[in-house]
């Protein structure tokens, strides 16, 4: 048993709080049960795996997903064996102020080309300067949900695999295709992969005269989202470039909508008429 | 000037920072130049108010507020004379971390009976156990962007004059008509009273087969929005009661939305009918 907050593998997983521990060991830290079973329903095992069975509670999951760790562990070896830790260290490890009694580190997922098997009826979200992390995983939760099918981030979003991200993210950096780091000249040419015309990629602006819902979603399309505050920046404004501004008809004295609010109502009026042309809807 | 953080003004603004303060203060704390300014756009005036020029910077803006706030209290009387604070003073008033130099004191908008100007074209929000408060805020602002008319919040929501929801808000408190600690039994009778048959409250549920735009918002209707975790509440079930369930489609491997989210997809959706009848949109 892990007693100590000091033990070298606690000061590993504190260093994935940070961007730059992170990037130099090429892992993110998982917290929950929840979060973890996401990420081995898709495919994907934990390199380090912590447990606390009084934090954890009399949890039937997190009893199973224990076990199932383990068994893989002992069949397949690509799973590491969850060691037990106390409540002090695994408070250390964890980035929340109430652990849930299980946290595990998995690899980075890397993805630098974009693949061929995305480029049927491709809706990509570009994120570009968004920064606040609850808004950023909330934002690519609510992109899967609407169907989108790859994301691009630009170098100046939020680091995607920051705990505050993958917490509000709820399994999403284990299901969608994320690129991240990339620039707007990147974007562009995985725009052109991806099938998406210019004229089909698509940014809010606050005078834009053509709403949301009055352009043709059926079409490979790209929405760039950006941050509310200071809206697109120069990577953004590269991949905007040839593309088309919309807007969002906003009541009232609102001037402009979070982030992944804006987001959702547009990734959402894509689904519909994407759904509608199935047959489905009204 | 106000030097200490234990004069007793700012005592009394911080005994704004909790929900009891408030109700026996019967005020709230609105805090930075923007937020102000919505109040005074709608017609109320800071019964307290309290500036740091060092911590308000150079801002034009600011400036200005602090001028016309100061000509209200002396042609009016009834805007109170804003205060210099020292920055420590400033800082124990204020409930965030970087305090933009400028606090004030509103009274709480007070409402109990549902007012007839509200009654045409009605589109009710129900807030049933919103507990988290940036979540509460972005509702409220994303409601009156979609043309919200009244918002109905049940008691086991979070106080909506709370800090954080004032500050997710950005002015929507001064602008959008707000009921609150409302009963299930209360809110039956104030959708009668805004002309919302019972067929046009609805509520989402992760099993219903209609989807949220195969149903017409043209007509008066409400929506109700609960806890992402818990789903409906007591009071919220009874409104739901003789209402109808509807569902978000959704892609992958997502099983709810964040509740704000939910709530934008559906308002906007309302919204863009709304328009389209209007005979714009597409």
């Amino acid at each position: 048993m892990i007693e100590s907050p000091s033990n070298p593998t606690i000061k590993a997983l504190r260093a994935l709080h940070t961007s730059k521990g992170r990037r130099e060991q090429r892992q993110f830290l998982v917290e929950g049960v929840r979060a973890i079973e996401d990420g081995v329903k898709a495919g994907y095992w934990p390199q380090v795996c912590l447990y606390n069975y009084d934090l954890l509670g009399r949890t039937e999951r997190g009893r199973a997903l224990l076990k199932t760790l383990i068994a893989q562990h002992q069949r397949a070896g690509n799973s590491a064996l969850p060691l037990e830790a106390s409540e002090r260290a695994l408070a250390a490890a964890s980035d929340t102020q109430q652990p849930q009694g299980l946290v595990a580190v998995f690899p980075l997922i890397e993805r630098t080309e974009v693949t061929p098997s995305e480029q049927s009826a491709s809706l990509a979200l570009v994120c570009d300067d968004i920064q606040d992390p609850g808004n950023m995983g909330t934002l690519l939760r609510t992109a899967e949900a609407a169907g989108v099918t790859s994301v691009f981030l630009t170098p100046n979003c939020v680091d995607v695999y920051s705990p505050k991200v993958v917490r509000a993210g709820m399994g999403v950096h284990f299901r969608l295709p994320l690129y991240v780091e990339r620039t707007g000249a990147q974007i562009e040419r995985d725009l052109r992969t991806l099938g998406i015309e210019s004229t089909q990629v698509f940014a809010t602006e606050a005078g834009a005269t053509t709403p949301y819902d009055a352009v043709d979603w059926l079409v490979p399309s790209a929405l760039i989202v950006s941050n509310e505050a200071h809206g697109l920046g120069a990577e953004g404004k590269r991949i905007a470039q040839g593309g088309r501004s919309i807007s969002i008809p906003m009541s009232g004295g609102t001037e402009s909508l979070n982030a992944a609010i804006a987001g959702a109502v547009i990734l959402f009026e894509a689904a519909r008429q994407r759904r509608v042309r199935q047959g489905g809807g009204s």
